[in-house]
């Protein structure tokens, strides 16, 4: 019995199989052992929660189907570079990642690295080809770029090394999660809607809220999940974050304040929508999915 | 007593402090660390070979002052971010570039990482701005995503590290150089171009011929540079191919003979220009000191 909504997200999911593989050089071409491995870290798995984003934003702004899967693939193959750099020794030192060995310890560390960075180059390419019209493109490429560097995910990960061991604040852990979760969650969905209109200033205001919203539920979720679950239930290891001595919601506020916390974000997300009206019903369901998942 | 071509070579060099300085976040804009790294990798010294790639071919076609600025600052980034990373333990562990330690030796290797990373999104969002047409624009970030891809310097620096300890032939040790270090060579060369106006199919191909010929030409001199020079005069380890046992082109056909290859691939890139006229002089000047160049 499967909800309009969880058929949606599966069709989504398995959708972005094709359209990742597609968008990825082909595991034969030359280097092979460098393509092989960009697609082991970007395809057989995920949640593909940006790309939900991206398909569930450019609905309500009725987007061309090849400019969603163009801009659900950039900022997957974002997330993806991101996931493989952080798992390096040098960074978290992760073996485990969506159930699987990490790219450096199926392959080796040199080529996670080149997998990284080229997965990066691969979403701004991606993005800048089809047969949107130029401005949109640019627009688009540019909000990607800035997500993604030193004042949003890069930014973000940065503050969070050097968050080891300090007793951040509340403001200063949001501010961080901010960039490093929350840059990428918000370009998602103003790339799906980028990719259907240029947006009003209420529009992308309202984007903003919701996108805001989701961003910090999602790393609050994280971070619950991270005190709570097992690794089999991830795909990751859990409880790294008390291992690390990192600052959480729930070290710092403790775990039913972040369960309440994460409720009222949830509901945040729900009044951002409300100009959009019955329209956004899968933004809606998509900000209940990122605070009520389990894994 | 300067040459006008010297002259001119050294006054882009000063102005790409200015030009990158402006392009690149502050110091003080938080993180403040990485930053400060960003900073590190990009300011103070290199040869600027791309840029002036980007200035003289940008001279030839009208090309706009801040579209030049743009696209040189974009391609030296680039560069940059892969010195930062090449440069890494899991890479060729090296402690000196351009005189000075490396990233991963100044600051940390987490840092190091995240520096390559963030340097890649600032490129396309520099080249992403400005007020060159949008559907140039587009062309401009498509070409540098390819060419510093898994296609192109990425892919390079993946077949180079197959290549260690193996007898690479010629034509696979030209095909690794064309993607590694002439990809990115070939685009500063486009991208000046294009800043200027959209190129007809036969000015493209002479272009290509010219890149060509001076990306090949200037690995063949890192390689008899590496075997002839000095740690002091480079700025970075002498020596370092033969102590890899990586394939050179110094080692597969020798010095004399590898000298004589520089010199033709000098005469071709002349050669490729004759349809431009007097216009290209600084095109053949940088030709000429990619060859003739002592460091």
């Amino acid at each position: 019995m499967s909800t309009p909504f969880a058929a949606w997200a599966e069709q989504v999911q398995a959708d972005m199989e094709v359209v990742l593989d597609r968008h990825l050089p082909p595991a034969s071409a030359l280097p092979t052992k460098l393509h092989q491995a960009m697609r082991y870290a970007v395809l057989g798995g995920g949640k593909r929660v940006r790309p939900l984003l991206v398909f569930a934003a450019g609905t309500l702004f009725d987007a061309p189907r090849d400019a969603l899967e163009r801009s659900a693939a950039a900022v997957e193959m974002i997330h993806a570079y991101s996931l493989v750099h952080d798992d390096m020794p040098c960074m978290d030192d992760d073996d485990l990642r969506r159930g699987k060995p990490t790219v450096h310890r199926q392959f080796d560390e040199a080529t996670a690295l080149l997998v990284g960075d080229a997965l990066q180059s691969q979403a701004f390419l991606v993005l800048s080809q089809g047969a949107l019209a130029p401005d949109r493109k640019v627009a688009m490429l540019s909000q990607l770029a800035h997500a993604a560097g030193s004042l949003g995910m890069c930014g973000g990960q940065a503050v969070d090394l050097d968050a080891v061991g300090i007793a951040l604040a509340l403001p200063e852990l949001e501010q961080m999660h901010r960039l490093k979760t929350g840059a990428l969650l918000r370009v998602s969905v103003l790339l799906g809607a980028y990719a259907g209109k240029a947006l009003q200033a209420d529009e992308q205001a309202a984007l903003d809220s919701y996108a805001d919203a989701i961003g910090l539920a999602f790393q609050v979720v994280d971070d619950i999940l991270d005190a709570t679950a097992d690794s089999a239930t991830l795909g990751k290891t859990a409880g790294k974050d008390a291992a690390h001595n990192k600052p959480t919601y729930v070290s710092i506020l403790g775990l039913q304040p972040s369960l309440a916390l994460a409720e009222k974000l949830r509901q945040d997300a729900h009044h951002a929508l409300q100009p959009f009206g019955e329209a956004a019903i899968r933004l809606r369901e998509l900000a209940d999915l990122i605070v009520q998942r389990k894994a």
